[in-house]
């Protein structure tokens, strides 16, 4: 048992290698010793480039394969370009299969080829099944390591097999004919706990163990291994024939990297982008959405921009504009959230929309007219004028209305076009809080004010 | 294998339950036959509190109690409280300790002692023992079902016990002393492989399998599971005694609810949070964000309120100001995320914070630079003045590189000051973007406009 935490022990190297009066080789060589491969594959991460390629230079041969497919993308990308002749081949040795497939996307189709050609054909293979999935499909990530039978061995067989067998988590036995087609799994304890060793396998086969489409997308494929009572699935291609198993490990893997994902989604970056960044490449990678943002940004101010006349006679509209902009929008992303959550499950539909908008309207109307009569009581006090308050009120109730409604069918319209909410949900929904929000308050104003 | 993917069939009954004219009993008894108890408990979700009510009168005996525990906590109330004094006791007899263990936060005291009342000693034990941890700690979370030797036993007396057991998904047996105190694990394989029935079980202890403490977060102890080359790890007590095991379903359920969280957090809310909620519950849930927002817009009003003289006689200042606020907040959102996933995974820390805002200021001094070239041509063309087209310009560049600086060091501030900056990261660094951005902008203004 370890004295610290593993994070807090990470941490401590982070800050160790960044204390440029004692950082030296030592530190790193410490780090190397008592870190597990992803523990140092964070910690490379969290070293600026420069210092990461020095340090890079330090790590034994033996797990730099292993440690550069623990790595982001994006942060082992200045690693594999430092690489001479000489270290790539090296490197390209020691990969099997799956780290191939998990590099495959930063290497050049002449590197691959090469690699491809320190493979057996078993592993060859593999890649080459591997490599028809995309990464939102479970084919890609398919575990090899498994135990098969054919369909007429017997007990003994398998006995003979399990024992040769090098696999250190092994359940089950899959049956396949000489066309490599599942037949069926066969539970490890069955077999070990059968008398009769001239029983055939096949006979022993568990119906119960559910099998996993190579296409199926990896969310769903998750949800199938987490209710199965089993530890791993077996995972076939269209034709039936089997390509290995999904374990849990890898489950929670995906699972992890779908969300932080959806969390970096939220701020237009992907899950892969580097602690540490080429400022050049950084700054590409976000100027997208800082670009999108400004065009709403625009159609806000687009939407100001027909009140000029008001807002001049009545500066304390201008004041007061963020309050409803914010109020709406919060309330928006609060229903969004929900909504969201509840698509993603499969629980929100077109079916139940109306009575999820009821809902929400409720909830917005008592929240709507709470507020408002605050921030009303406010600006009345703040501005000495019943009217000003009784605009914002009314504008920042009439918000909060539009934002429970947008929350409600914004997601679901955009599901239903194909485009993916989690990504441009939040934009589109505060763009309409604002343009809303602000055309209802300085409209208002117009009318009520000059 | 089913034809429709899970959610999807999901989805359909959702669909046809809401379908006011064709829904009746016949369509749930059809979900109550197709989906399994999860499926199930986000159906009962996605359905009014009304509704959810009438069908879980159709709902067998037999599945109730896992149905429950299956549901998210707000979900269930409305059901445990509709429930009499029959139903409630009827239910309790088909708890075990980690059903209880999930309801208790809603049931009375009074329930929980008669609950308490149904159970064996051994499954009062397990209650009384997660019952002292917090939802935090891995300890509440363990998974009971293991099969425990005397440090005495021999493979015999093992392999007796592996026969009589009826745990499907049995890896280890542990060595415990005869109080209780952990010893170590053996590998079921190496029982079953052993030749000498009288050699004794603590002879095949496998060293490798570490150990968890019960008090220990869950996230930390996903990661251990994660990294182990076991399916699930014993979990021991401060005093070294054996409470159960952490299993891999229990570390992907855990992993998701921990996800969920974050997600939902970020609108302020609870993961727990029901799809249909009374509207008075709902509003006050969301009524604290929404308040704790309202005074980070009026403080921007506030800043904002000082350039009345300015805004007065230059509307165009109004206009814009949108531009400038929501440029600081997206940029300063790009890094949070960032600096967030890295804390998260300890790869940020005040040691690195300095390298890091190097790093961010670089890429905003490039993005800076870009943008508000484009921001300054366009409002030069808009409101035709140089002076315009400059002001804006200046504020945008000024306020992404004051995001760049918050994005980094006001999350490791809340750190430091135990603030989770997962719950008010966003919120502050947006107050922060929205008054510098005003500020500067408007200030400016009133130095070069009037």
């Amino acid at each position: 048992m370890e004295e610290l935490p593993k994070t807090e022990e990470l941490q401590d190297f982070v800050t160790e290698l960044h204390d440029k009066e004692h950082a030296n080789e030592t530190v790193f060589d410490r780090a190397l010793e008592s870190l597990d491969v992803t523990e140092l594959s964070l910690l490379l991460e969290a070293l600026p480039i420069e210092e990461r390629l020095i340090r890079w230079q330090q790590v034994p041969e033996a797990i730099r394969g292993s440690l550069l497919v623990e790595m982001r993308s994006q942060a082992r990308e200045p690693i594999l370009l430092s690489m001479d002749g000489a270290a790539t081949e090296q490197l390209l040795q020691m990969l099997d299969a799956v780290s191939l497939i998990d590099l495959a996307d930063q290497l050049s189709e002449e590197t691959i080829e090469k690699a491809l050609g320190y493979l057996d054909t078993k592993q060859k293979q593999w890649f080459e099944s591997s490599n028809q999935y995309d990464s939102n499909q479970i084919g890609r990530f398919v575990d090899h390591n498994i135990l098969t039978l054919a369909v007429n061995a017997t007990v003994k067989d398998a006995l003979r097999a399990i024992k040769r067998g090098q696999q250190k988590t092994l359940d089950h036995i899959y049956v396949v004919d000489r066309n490599n087609v599942y037949r069926g799994a066969v539970r490890v304890k069955d077999v070990l706990c059968e008398k009769s060793e001239l029983r055939m396998v096949r006979g022993l086969i568990d119906t119960a163990i559910p099998t996993i489409m190579a296409s199926s997308q990896y969310l769903d494929s998750i949800d199938e291994l987490e209710h199965a009572d089993v530890k791993n699935l077996p995972v076939i291609d269209d034709d039936g024939r089997l390509i290995g198993r999904i374990t849990h490990p890898t489950a929670l893997w995906l699972l992890r990297q779908h969300y932080e994902g959806l969390l970096m989604a939220k701020a237009g970056m992907a899950e892969s982008e580097d602690l540490f960044i080429p400022v050049m490449k950084g700054a590409r990678n976000r100027a997208v959405w800082l670009g999108i943002n400004l065009l709403t940004a625009f159609l806000a101010s687009w939407a100001i921009g027909f009140f000029e006349n008001v807002l001049s006679q009545v500066v304390a509209l201008a004041v007061l504009m963020p309050v409803v902009a914010s109020m709406g929008g919060i309330a928006g992303s609060q229903t969004l959230a929900l909504i969201m959550r509840g698509l993603a499950l499969g629980q929100v539909t077109l079916g139940n929309a109306l009575a999820l908008c009821r809902q929400e309207l409720g909830i917005s109307m008592i929240n709507g007219v709470g507020w408002a009569v605050v921030i009303g009581v406010v600006a009345f006090y703040w501005f000495s004028s019943v009217e000003i308050g009784f605009v914002i009120a009314f504008a920042v109730f009439a918000n909060i209305q539009a934002a429970a409604v947008s929350g409600v069918y914004l997601p679901l319209l955009l599901t239903k076009f194909g485009i993916d909410p989690a990504l441009s949900g939040a934009v589109l929904l505060t763009t309409i809080t604002d343009v809303f929000g602000f055309v209802t308050f300085l409209g208002l104003g117009t009318l009520l004010l000059i």
